[in-house]
């Protein structure tokens, strides 16, 4: 029997990702969602996750796709009514909220399922196959796109919480820290802060791993033009560039066919697979890296930004 | 036969507590030093870590007493080395850098000792045996000081890394997290930051209980005539006061006799069990509170502040 699932914040995300990959999967059957504006046709859309609880909808798992400020309440409150957890990424707005969530899950016998969806880009599984074999001499990470196309009139970006140019960053983040075989951490860096704006628009980081290897990213939400997704790492065995976000896979210049982008479907088969299971996969390493470079680099005005 | 132990970092934390601390011991001998300007009377002192490490003295532990934006590396190059490490609080910059000596150390069979030291304030251990039967309904943290008093013309204090006021009030967090049997998170808050300063004097932290008992903070680095470093918990068998930074204890108004403050000798008491036993004890929990904040908090401006 399909997993009955509701989803909670109809904004771009859910559209755009969860409600076609629902759509497409045997293992999921979408009945309600929650949301102040959205609607999807033919599914009961209530204004609140009290409201969707309460409503007598049978539900056995809820997707959390709003911003993630809001998150650990809705979250909370799913968890404690028994409902199984997808956490869209980043997985809650503080470390200490993932891990209460975590805590509550494991309380309630319930799945969480921290979804950092780059993970499940196709280049990503390939290539961390092939870097655990290497020792690599250097990681350059550029993740350079153009906040007006990707994130248009969202506000809460911008927001304390909304973590600004880490909410694609993270993204980068995440594969990073499941491709790259050796732990690596912050030494320093430089946030871009928009006058007018209380989350960064551009990132420096300079990271190091365990073995001494330097990690460098840049991210930057001002490309116009062609954006990039890209992390190079050079070996003792070469140099692999993931691309497109993880999309593309190339070893020395060489292309190697990784197949199609299926990041969602493979998000919900993985859920599917840990409800099945009455396990939680909640890691929290990316958003770590994040609340570091919070903490540790030096923020920079830059001009101020409107959409 | 007593370990021998050396101090990186002769500043004002060394001088005050841990070198007394070291002469008091039965268990630790001071051998020698690190430090581009302090001296020691009668030990031979190193302008750095690797002239320590190389100098040929018989060292078994070393006590990191410098900025915390230097800890890594000397830390990471003491625990290759062999060495058992003591790191003053907060153990590091990041928290990734702090999970990364946490693996050196496993790998290198050494003792890890993250010494929070407000933690042995005398009055921690009966209000966390008091707290632990008690259902808490409200927590009120007030930790105001005056920098100029406490960090004289420390300007490390003030750049990234250094954490500002979090210097102090992750002394509050690190004894909140101690003695709440509760696990808490941050949900909002604001940092002041002058306009001349990269790190914040003054925060204000909303935290709430798993249990939904607010915890609130206040941080604040200006005050003048008498300091504050007071926690106090309402709950359904009376309110507790921690004061004195965990020095003095009542309940409901009546004063306990917890006898006089040892944070350091404790300290070190517990640095030599560890190693005895061959354990490491490493705690970020106080370092995480600290990075959400610098991740989720709103910044205000502050007046300039100069020493």
């Amino acid at each position: 029997m399909a997993v009955r699932v509701a989803i909670v914040g109809l904004g771009k995300i859910a559209h755009d990702q969860h409600i076609p990959a629902i759509a497409a999967s045997d293992e999921f059957e979408l009945v309600a969602a929650a949301s102040l504006s959205g609607t999807i046709d033919g599914i009961p859309v209530f204004e609140t996750v009290d409201a969707l609880l309460g409503a007598g909808v049978a539900i056995d798992a809820i997707a959390m796709c709003q911003p993630p400020q809001a998150r650990f309440e809705a979250a909370a409150k799913a968890i404690r009514a028994g409902k199984h957890v997808l956490l869209e990424k980043p997985p809650g707005a503080t470390l200490a909220e993932v891990e209460a969530l975590t805590r509550l899950a494991e309380a309630s016998d319930t799945t969480l399922f921290a979804a950092w969806h780059s993970r499940y880009a196709p280049g990503v599984a390939p290539a961390r196959a092939w870097l655990a074999e290497r020792h690599i001499h250097r990681v350059d990470i550029v993740w350079k796109e153009d906040v007006r196309r990707w994130h248009p009139g969202q506000q809460w970006i911008w927001e304390p919480g909304g973590f600004g140019v880490f909410d694609p960053g993270i993204n980068a983040l995440s594969i990073a820290t499941h491709v790259l075989p050796r732990h690596f951490h912050l030494r320093d860096g430089r946030l871009e802060i928009p006058s007018n704006r209380a989350a960064p628009i551009a990132a420096q980081l300079e990271m190091v791993g365990i073995d001494g290897a330097p990690v460098h990213a840049v991210f930057d939400w001002r490309q116009q033009g062609p954006q990039t997704w890209d992390i190079t790492a050079e070996t003792d065995a070469g140099t692999l560039c993931l691309g497109a976000g993880g999309a593309r896979l190339a070893i020395d210049g060489t292309g190697h066919d990784v197949g199609a982008e299926r990041e969602y479907p493979e998000i919900y088969a993985r859920f599917a697979r840990l409800i099945r299971e009455a396990r939680s996969d909640v890691d929290r390493t990316p958003l770590r890296l994040v609340a570091d470079a919070f903490m540790r680099c030096r923020r920079i005005g830059a001009a101020p930004f409107e959409d």
